[in-house]
């Protein structure tokens, strides 16, 4: 999609982009680019930069800025960016979101604030000082696993009604609530609801997700953006046919455990992959995650060459 | 206690002080400076600045060097000063625990990873991180409810064994498991318990504890003073006798629930306690935390009041 | 379907009857007749007797066996019949699955244990003296917001091959999970998966269940049939359609909160649903759950009158 | 205590009798009777029959019956008894609790309906009408690890003031809780509060604990109830002595995990221990709970020997 179309049009694929690292920790601007080029070779709508699958928590100002400015110049507004402004309180956020707005990004990705515990008041009250001192458009992402926290109906419905946020990024895995949410929002042609599932992008789209933010596109972007197409024409037996495939690559992300966290084997899996894959130089992530080791290394790449995405040496 | 002693001899009453602000967030410096002579003058043990109650992860790295400035400047070395380093993740925090080790603090407090969910292996590796970057003698500080994550008995008896840490604060609410680990550690007369409970002092004495970080020390330290001197003298009637005053005096962190979270009726009703007794100019906290409201200062005053803690004017 | 070809061929919609009371807390016989035929006569494919919303754990002994001669006399084996045999531990569930056995039942639901504590191998262990006892067809009923504890996958997998049971009663709310197994039992044909959700049963079709069991086909069956029946022909638009009707039904369980629990709103929402459709004589539910009251009766008729399943008198 | 001073006066060590059985599952009353001696002469001031760790919920009415009966008789009112009337919901606790009246007991205990989910408000309405049936002292029994559902202060606050209870035993963990209700019914002499905990026992005494309710006790009532006697004499320094080497014996509640669950473990660790005691004939519990095996019962032995409760052969 174009950017002129944001947000009114938000849709489609929408991968987190794994933020690839140096040896010491900084962000591999070379391994940045080349993901950034593969993921738009691979059709996708949009780029959601500093995410959680970016380690985002991980990073302090100067390299979320980086990641920024890299990602702005290379994409050269080609299709619209999202940049994830997470930490715990408001004001950080909106220090983060004022550097996004001038890294160029066209809008803001916005969680509950989190170790500090705050009632659902509060978390409206957090929302909108961060539209009020920002104004970029924001969505709003549900991600109580990571923030102890569920974005409940009514205090999505109030930020909807108020223009605070234009859309959910939705990682809750409480599908029968999104679907609700869904039909509730029908009646907005503007609001867009986002997944964060990789596992069940076709019954999203059934029904009424907009788009999907699949942590597994940076592995494959056109399959996501295939089953994108075949949800649009509504040939669900084509989409669940690409999702099911993508399903079994999926696997890569679950080689670590119970060796490291789910964290760590699903992001670490990630690049694992995209290091064989060639798009990036190392597979480490933050600390203290700990990184896939050798054997773990050789079941990913059975599993790449299993689905062809990599070709038996 | 004299800060030569530290860590090996950590003991006793060691609030975490809580932040005054300005009317735009910034710390106020002349109210800091009133809640530490406060504190001293309360005879603590020691200080723990940029903790929980402290509204550590509102504050960025250089409002964080701004109280810990204050702080080491107006107590020279009277008491230990412990530093919360508390962010997401390793990196960010050594470059917090840097910043603590230049401001010259006596130790610091870290807690598990959030946001991102990390495997206990991977919390040992963070410790260890820290440990290893900075050299000043560490705290565990177990508190699940902000982190989502148990430092279990296993993992804290490994970082023990290994040295990686010098003490634990409790604030898990298990008192259970808290006794049996002072059990744990009581061959080993260097390793420090703290508990982080307000409403259980006489019990953790008694089960073992060497320490307490209330909050509620910001507004009547010398009572938690009095009560661990009565605890060392095995006085429990004593002990207790104090200990149930402070549970009333306690209600003062009740009055904003359910109006505003639990964390803001907390921390907000100490601030508001605080500014009653003339120790702080502003009473509100940082974003998106919901300030007391003049009815409820109103009850606290009543508290206060009746615990005599305040003169009925 | 034919009880012949039970378990092998199971499918369709089985709903959880609805069990009609007595003002004195007994079994009505006449309404549960009527509903039974009510259901027949939708078309549905199985009946599942003394599920959770029949109110199973309300009842005793001789109330479970009564129903079940109800049912087996009133269905003269039309269609499939299974019979939860719900109690906390496993002497209890043999000594009401030798009951529905006696009574003539098909097949049994069975859940892990509850109020004990039990780990995932005393429960295949707890399945095992079931199947070893009785001799039924066993559907294993995974219901961790009841129970306590999930089903888990190893666990469901070595029940499976260990001939333990001949299919999943899914009421985890876990669609991911879900989707997960019917991908790993699609090798086995004679396996078969019903989800327990009302609300994501197309798309719980689309990732492979067999059937559904929906406790608002009580008052609307030949809906979930012909949902079924579209799933069947893939004709997904149809299917989903057809839920989104069912999902603004399902309103009617939705009246009775927060006054009371979420159960009694829903099973007293279905109840007081089928007493405006004529088809059970009294409402209430058993003790300690409130029945509905009037002004919630009143929208729940709005409700069946804005779908069309009752006239506007 | 004497029978006559309860309810108003119970307090003191009031155990939960383990059930001893027979190889096929029924009551051993042989067993049963020793153990019942043995806890008499260690001086105990009631009994709890039917409790959790009695395995209430793994036996049927005739088998509670046989239970009660036994123990009416063996105790002939030296003691009151308390008995577990512990099943799902109300009209089958009511049928237990009748019986538990003919038998002859002296109280009941009575948990929140669990696997139906209810509201506090249908809490509430569980116990009245549970009261009105059967007319004898009721203790509510606070186990959320079990039933799910914490019983509330403000419930707990509206039963009392209804006299509906006459007194709590509280198994949530939750000490903090426990101290603040015991503040709040320090005005009602005649409320009774009893912790659950084994390992906590000096400390609740000290926060206002009349009595405790401890599974361990099984295997050294003598040694609780000096606990007990050093407790109302205010000597916590014995108390905690004898709580510290009571914790040390608690080891045997830990030999079977995690092979077993938590709970086979517990209950089988005691009961392996009163076998070893000479006091029952078999150690197994109802299934599907695990029996210990030779290699944990021989550390159990081993624990029993170090704490000089069993001579070394």
């Amino acid at each position: 999609m174009n950017t002129a179309d944001f947000p009114a049009n938000l849709h489609g694929i929408i991968p987190p982009v794994v933020t690839p690292l140096t040896p010491d920790f900084e962000v591999d601007e070379a391994s940045l680019r080349r993901v950034l080029r593969h993921l738009l070779e691979g059709g996708v709508h949009g780029l959601f930069l500093l995410g959680s699958t970016s380690e985002v928590v991980f990073m302090d100002a100067p390299q979320r800025r980086e990641v920024l400015r890299i990602a702005v110049d290379e994409v050269v507004g080609r299709v619209p960016l999202l940049a994830g402004v997470i930490d715990p309180t408001t004001d950080r956020v909106i220090a983060h979101a004022r550097d996004a707005r001038e890294a160029g990004v066209d809008g803001l990705v916005v969680t509950a604030p989190f170790y500090a515990r705050t009632s659902q008041t509060e978390i409206v009250e957090h929302f909108r000082a961060v539209h009020e001192a920002v104004g970029l458009p924001i969505m709003a992402y549900d991600i109580p696993v990571c923030v102890q926290v569920k974005l409940e109906r009514p205090t999505l419905r109030q930020m909807r009604r108020e223009g605070l946020i234009v859309g959910l990024k939705d990682s809750s895995g409480d599908d029968t609530n999104f679907r609700l949410l869904a039909r509730e929002c029908a009646d907005d042609p503007e609001f867009r609801m986002f997944t964060g599932s990789e596992l069940m992008v076709d019954t999203a789209f059934m029904v009424g997700a907009h788009g999907c933010v699949p942590g597994l596109g940076n592995v494959d972007p056109a399959a996501y953006v295939a089953l994108y197409d075949a949800a649009r024409r509504e040939d669900w037996r084509e989409a669940r046919q690409i999702q099911e495939r993508l399903i079994r690559v999926f696997a890569v992300a679950l080689q670590g455990t119970p060796r490291t966290s789910a964290g760590a084997s699903g992001v670490g899996g990630f690049k694992a992959a995209m290091r064989l894959l060639g798009l990036i130089t190392h597979h480490h992530m933050n600390r203290p995650n700990l990184p896939l080791n050798d054997q773990e290394m050789e079941r990913v790449r059975a599993i790449l060459e299993a689905e062809e995405l990599l070709v038996h040496a």
